[in-house]
């Protein structure tokens, strides 16, 4: 039986590098050998034991790779062919896809919606923190790499790039918005990046990390906003002049963004959130205009399946949106768990890494 | 210097009726002699003191008259026409309104938004309890009532029908939904005629009274859930057989019902919200997926203007609902205080009462 | 080999019954027995050599039924279940399904799209018209029909529901518009129906026969137009007291219908074309207001999915809509020779005919 | 009777610059001295006599000043400020602009709807090519010019760039859409400018004429295609690999550019048309699928208002967009008939000239 190195969660707090044998493909999967992955933010989650998921599953879900074999039901790729997948991988032919609502995929439940049904790897099937994955739906899920990009710059897709941007995208924005993103992680700077795509002529970027304000910047703030050295509300009130935003993006996941994002609403506007919260979250009466503002706040979960993926990829390609600068540090797959340590612990500013094989 | 009788705010617990001069009319004004108006849930926030308004004020949003005297500039009405004006009168011209926001109107302020600034017809400027009504920007609000309408057939368009069916138009309805609206007062009367209206297939009404929930199969429920007998959270899950809803309208304003709102939704469902809050809110973080949901809250402040009164009047013309049976009781304007007393202990199975100067 | 009979298209004017082997079941597909099945104005195109199959391919789109044998990689279902497919089946998986426009899917295409390219059933595989049916990529298409249905209530669903129906959808009706339906045959008459079921409040049916005028009153009509009798631009005209209409739907196919749709359109609505044009269009430049009228033309093919046909289902169920009398005679899958003669030339008011093996 | 001069329509083939009185301000007009202003493709058309205006109409609809004079019930501007006013003013009080479709504004008429009636200066009323203009409803018009900008930088926002701008925004573009625009003149270039603005990841310039294949680069194109050298059609589709366009917009008003959007278009594609043809349009039925491609075309007259105007501004104050390279030829007011010769003739390159009184 042929093994591979995989990122293993063992228990809570302990992420180790172990054998596994590289998975058999059944007729509607494809093999893919991992060249470069990453770790996100959720994944440290998991390392923490905050987010359950089985002892012994291989962790990640932000593949690059190749096609190493595909299954018997599988057309249009060849092997060989440089790829990658959303970290969201949608069967394609449950009521929730059907519906439009493919991060809820509850394929082959009664209903076809499970909430975050979509996710599977790294959190109910193996990941890509491997030498190889196994994708299912293959052909609903595999997006070919065109030629000219690497795997860095494709590296933000599957995830970051595709969570932020829809962060923009779900709040309909319009030319001549004013935007403002809370937390500027990776998310909050693709979602900075998002707001500018679609017409918003007024960013502003929230952080409390000088170099993550200044990757805003570059990623489309028009401002920045410390929120360590002045109240991001009155700040962002004042940048307004008194008027408020159009939209607030949240990308944290914690209530005092989310109120926040609610304070500097115009009556009207739109709260469109992104983060992963851990409680419950309370809404301020007067904030809320007590239900009477025509408000909207919106919630979503990283699109994925291949259409998505070839549409973030065309983004990059465009030369809209350069992500390469978000991959802050390297790292070979066999230290992996120094990789764990550095982007657990935040170290050294970094944004991403990119682990390879 | 003419007098009328008008309903007055005097103090907390006191609304009377008093004379006051018959207001002059500016150029852009009409004044209407009211022939039917009636009292509304928010009236008696403002006569417990509960919503703050200037002692003095004339209650009440829900005209219908005939025109009495048109300001110098207004233009396409004539003087005798029957007509009705929304709750909601926007000026038209602020960037509320030319941004498709038009009840959070703040014509004349800087930025031309302002909470709630649509409302002003017993907010912040007299109202409909009163033998004559100013309507302000006459050529923005006035619409003309069809000749075979009676007034009391058009008496919950100003308010009640457009909030109602609001409720229903905001979140987007598609042919086959599952809709279900937690409390059915006249609101969520007209949101759950307005769920019918707008495609729904199955749509649940919730309340405690037994003739709300009669009243509510009238206006369109395929099921109704008795609140006093069951969970409807268990009772709802149940009738979709787990699945939950598409869309949830809440119209009460309470925790317990936007609570159960969001528990009853499926993933990627829209909790559409009419109520008037009174209490900061939670979002329990499970029934929210911890913000992973796909899930999207709106609220809505009843719209206004004489193209969506033109508009629900030819609901009524149409015989798709029949509002006639949500007015319970007549008064008499000399008796409004009698009126109020009934309301607002909601008396006798009282839903809307109609009074006529 | 077992054997099953099915209509056969030999040359253009033969369509004929004959006995072709069952299918073999791939991976991903199902076999239904057909209980019952119709015959499309499509058909008759077919037929009569309009358009264009490959000889021998058994000709029908429209199929109800019971699982007969399921594909090894299908889960889901079970064998026995009472089942309907779309006319329309989208693999689920290529970019178009994905893009949210899974009728024009071209799965196995290098992009992704392929015009039509969802509308396999009689036109690129064999159809309907037979003992046995093979439904490719099963889990995205089939749809089980609830208990409570027969066999000809949903008859209409796979696509003269489906395709009327998103005719209004496609228009995005508001409540309290006015919408003329063009052409009552099967499709406009479930075009009527979407369209009352939308919120319309003023709908118009326009045809030339007395009993498809009938129907459309049945259908939600509020206004009848004998095309016969009088022009119906000046006709609808004079319904709407010379404002025109929100929405136009074309259910024909024609220049004359599609012309007399942008002629009654008031400025800044919308012609929501349906028909199946033969000849190149003309759009005439005055009712087009020189191309400054904020006009909308939109086109639809038949939406299909198993979510769209559990939607159109669950309308059946609900009673808003009752298809019934739409089935005007009934036939055996023998007697298909005079079914198709009926139809045809639409002897006997026909509108659809049911056909049972 | 204080006079000014203005360039006044004669008869066909004659505007000259003529002395006429200052215009009275109504109660709710502005007046405004015009600072900066233009020659539109309009207004050729005009001159030629092939768009019918009043002998002795004022011309021109592209208004940059300074407020004169406020009429008795305006509120929240002061004489002396900078403003612009759009091309299309609408009343804000028409059932067309309370229906969100205030281009064709009909106030004052029965049903609130006249095609093109939000189009008043230069065609219904006096226009601004002159010392003077008298803005109608002027505080739904009137939009405050930011300190920072100057004449020429908002020259184009009060046409131009909101045609062309609205013609991306109609089409509903997505992050990473392809999109062809078709003739790169004023109005083409801000169509290119917008698509990119919106999220298209390829844009698609198209002209015949090198300086303005150049400029398109400039303002946003991806590709551009010499419809002098190759034909567009075939060079589209070999640049998108046989794919075809998301989205294909018109900017000349000719069948040729009409009809080739529609054959670039991939199924399910948008054509948004932004061109004022002169001829019946044909379309073709092989391009259009016969009716069942999905396809919408969509017609936009110039949005206007001042919350439009005040987004525009936004735009280039933003810096995202510069339009100032197109004005590249400048004029006196008194020299306006040279203008119009070298405008009309486009000749030495011109784009859009500035004109000053």
């Amino acid at each position: 039986m042929p093994m591979m190195k995989a990122a293993v969660f063992v228990e809570p707090g302990r992420i180790v590098l172990e054998d596994k044998p590289i998975p058999d493909v059944g007729p509607l999967d494809a093999l893919i050998r991992i060249t470069t992955t990453t770790i996100c933010g959720t994944d440290i989650h998991i390392l923490k034991g905050e987010y359950p998921v089985a002892h012994g599953l291989t962790i990640g879900h932000e593949p690059v790779g190749v096609i190493e074999k595909l299954g018997s039901a599988v057309q249009g790729y060849t092997e060989g062919q440089r790829v990658i997948a959303g970290a969201i991988t949608p069967s394609g032919w449950s009521n929730a896809c059907l519906c439009g609502c493919s991060s809820q995929d509850g394929a082959g439940t009664r209903h076809g919606f499970r909430p975050l049904g979509g996710w599977r790897f790294g959190n109910t099937i193996d990941g890509s923190q491997a030498e190889y994955l196994l994708v299912p739906d293959a052909m609903t899920n595999l997006a070919p790499v065109p030629d000219g990009l690497s795997d860095e710059q494709v590296l933000m897709c599957p995830d970051i790039m595709s969570t932020g941007l829809s962060g923009a995208e779900r709040a309909n924005i319009r030319i001549g918005d004013t935007v403002a993103v809370f937390a500027q992680g990776p998310i909050g700077l693709c979602a900075t990046a998002g707001a500018k795509l679609s017409g918003a002529t007024t960013v502003i970027g929230v952080d409390r990390l000088p170099n993550r304000l200044e990757m805003a910047r570059r990623m489309g703030a028009d401002h920045v906003v410390d929120a360590s050295r002045c109240d991001p509300v009155e700040e962002i009130m004042r940048l307004t002049e008194g008027r408020g935003v159009d939209v607030a993006i949240e990308a944290l996941g914690t209530q005092a963004t989310f109120e926040a994002c609610l304070r500097v609403l115009r009556p009207g506007g739109t709260l469109s959130s992104l983060g992963v919260y851990s409680t419950d979250l309370t809404i301020p009466l007067g904030a809320f205009a007590a239900g009477l503002g025509d408000h909207q706040i919106v919630t979503t979960l990283c699109p994925g399946g291949k259409e998505r993926m070839r549409r973030l990829m065309a983004v990059i390609e465009s030369g809209r949106v350069d992500l390469g600068p978000m991959v802050t540090h390297r790292f070979k797959l066999d230290d992996i768990e120094k990789a764990y340590d550095l982007f657990g612990h935040q170290r050294d500013g970094v944004l991403k890494v990119a682990l390879t094989p």
